[in-house]
């Protein structure tokens, strides 16, 4: 700590100012988020992770930032600093990553103006980023890139044309000869298929493991989830058949019409985070004939007796953040292995139910796909 | 009009409420735009074009909404109607199609909770959609659908992977063996590589055009085109060289060496509206050697003397809405056939410098391209 925090701690002990969890000021190295609106300067964070929100608002009368410390919801209250000035800084360090938040203006929910909107719970909401100490695994960095493709697929069951996000690996427009297995990935409940490209870089982790040699070249195709009434309600009524049925009879037979994908059960796998893991297991366990790699990501567990037939599962991956369950995660696996099954489990360490947990997942998870 | 709404007509005209914009209410069959975030009821439209807003924001002492009509920022003033809700309708119709807008609240501006955002203003702002009787033509179809695919592109010029997205047209991935001419379309000034997908629809325009047989497959390259201190400035220091040299020494050789493209100068167009017009303008008169089929949507003009060798140039295609400048677009495509270039111009009209009218363009301008 420099002279300069330490003066500004004493002078906020002396105003008797600090609170149980800011018993130090925090450094003054904020910086504009990664995540911010292009030439934004707010939201800030700092070297300690703190975050630090600005608002313009000159008449308002409260302004609260919902993003708080532990991932509770207890929010950042904003004080007036100017005329027209709002500003707050979180009480402590935030954990590593990717945060959703909004802020309630007057008691109505809005997005900062400052960063860039990412959906979930069901709404385009507010992101920011707390570097990690590991984040140079998504980075966008000087290497060759996949891309990222929108495709519009016909639904029969749904009467639409729905859409999915299809990742081709660098070098898939070079050698046309060459086909691909096939990862689908799912993203959690009240986002949608932007997450695992916007939120969890998916793309760019692919791109930096391939880049190092690291994992096989594969394609990931991450399509909408929440097909039926789960969608603003909760999962109490959830009925996995209308996704299956989009999922497994009208987008696999386009990707595998309209990709060069290797077609078959032995290289095809399915994942997905919190909800998506859910689906991922009653699809999986519904159609063993479909996939071979499973993979849920705070997601859920499998038991040795949920398979039927052990002999078409190739890789069971299970894993969370330390502060969700790990123990359950690693028994699980450990229960797997002991019953002859190909599972692996991994704890992302001070992460929780959030994208860093599961950004590390895809990282640990995509080296061990495909790898016959 | 029925019964219903002349009664409030006539409520209104005793309450002395009328104003000049609004000499009759609106009918009263408002539905939530297109635009809306899934589940939104609002923002709303109705059959005549009044939008009509909704925003909760219980202790906020003024609300309005950036919307006016006939193109202005008058905006609509909202009006508190319960405990926590306000709302307000236009004073009158909307032009038909797309507009960015987004509501002040005690001061601040913030976006609508209700609607999806849109690149615009060098910001993510709030967009609604007013329908527009010729609507089918940038629907989302059952017909069979090209990719809009982001791909990352090494820049030696500015040290970053940038960021471009490129429109493959149906069947790409199917006949491995064609290869294919390319627009490069480029969006305004605020705006970015988004745009022209987003709020413009290219995808779609193209889609259906092809569905119909009026339009050839081609490739359509769309990437940002502010790389210097027009960022936020306005465009007097503009310079056009940094966005030259990443579109001619980077981008073009990346979707050539990637793309199953035609890489030669008479199947390359180069298109633009507004500021990208102006790009276009200037790029393509600099480097005929390039591009052979130009377009400025709303973005300038050409003089039949600022070209210098007429035989490089296949077509110019110049349009703006009818409550722009259409004179000028008309006068100077005809002052260019009389010079002997195969010269379109085309107004679009009751629209203004908004998407409606490049949305148009693009349909227009589409099956002209690369005709032989």
């Amino acid at each position: 700590m420099n002279l300069k925090c330490s003066t500004i701690v004493l002078a906020a002990a002396l105003l008797g100012g600090i609170s149980a969890h800011a018993q130090t000021a925090p450094l003054e190295d904020f910086k504009p988020s990664t995540l911010n609106q292009p030439g934004q300067e707010y939201p800030q964070v700092n070297s300690q992770g703190y975050a630090r929100f600005r608002i313009l608002a000159p008449d308002a009368q409260k302004v609260v930032v919902s993003l708080g410390l532990g991932g509770t919801r207890g929010g950042t209250p904003l004080a007036k600093v100017t005329d027209s000035l709002w500003m707050g800084t979180t009480a402590g360090p935030m954990e590593e990553g990717f945060h959703y938040y909004h802020v309630t203006i007057d008691g109505g929910v809005f997005n900062d103006p400052g960063t860039s909107n990412f959906y979930g719970s069901t709404r385009w909401e507010s992101g920011i980023e707390i570097p990690a100490h590991d984040q140079e695994f998504y980075a966008l960095k000087n290497v060759q890139h996949g891309n990222v493709q929108q495709v519009l697929f016909p639904s029969k069951s749904t009467n639409t044309s729905r859409r999915a996000f299809v990742y081709t690996p660098p070098g898939y427009d070079k050698d046309l000869a060459k086909r691909y297995p096939v990862f689908y990935l799912q993203h959690g409940w009240g986002e949608d298929e932007t997450a695992w490209s916007n939120q969890g870089h998916a793309n760019l982790i692919m791109d930096n493991l391939i880049a190092e040699g690291k994992c096989k070249p594969f394609i990931i195709v991450m399509t909408y989830g929440m097909t039926n009434e789960i969608k603003f309600g909760g999962l109490r009524n959830f009925s996995i058949t209308p996704f299956q049925t989009v999922l497994i009879d009208e987008l696999i037979p386009y990707i595998d019409a309209n990709f060069r994908t290797i077609a078959d059960q032995p290289h095809r796998a399915m994942g997905g985070l919190s909800m998506g893991g859910m689906e991922t297991k009653t699809i999986t366990l519904a159609r063993p004939d479909v996939f071979s790699h499973y993979a849920l990501l705070s997601g859920g567990l499998y038991a040795p007796d949920d398979i039927k037939d052990k002999s078409k599962v190739k890789l069971i991956f299970l894993s969370c953040g330390s502060f969700e369950r790990p123990d359950g995660v690693k028994n699980a696996a450990a229960a797997l292995k002991a019953a002859g099954f190909n599972a692996v489990s991994y704890v992302s360490e001070n992460t929780r139910h959030e994208f860093q947990t599961w950004r590390r997942s895809l990282h640990e998870l995509a080296p061990l796909l495909f790898k016959d």
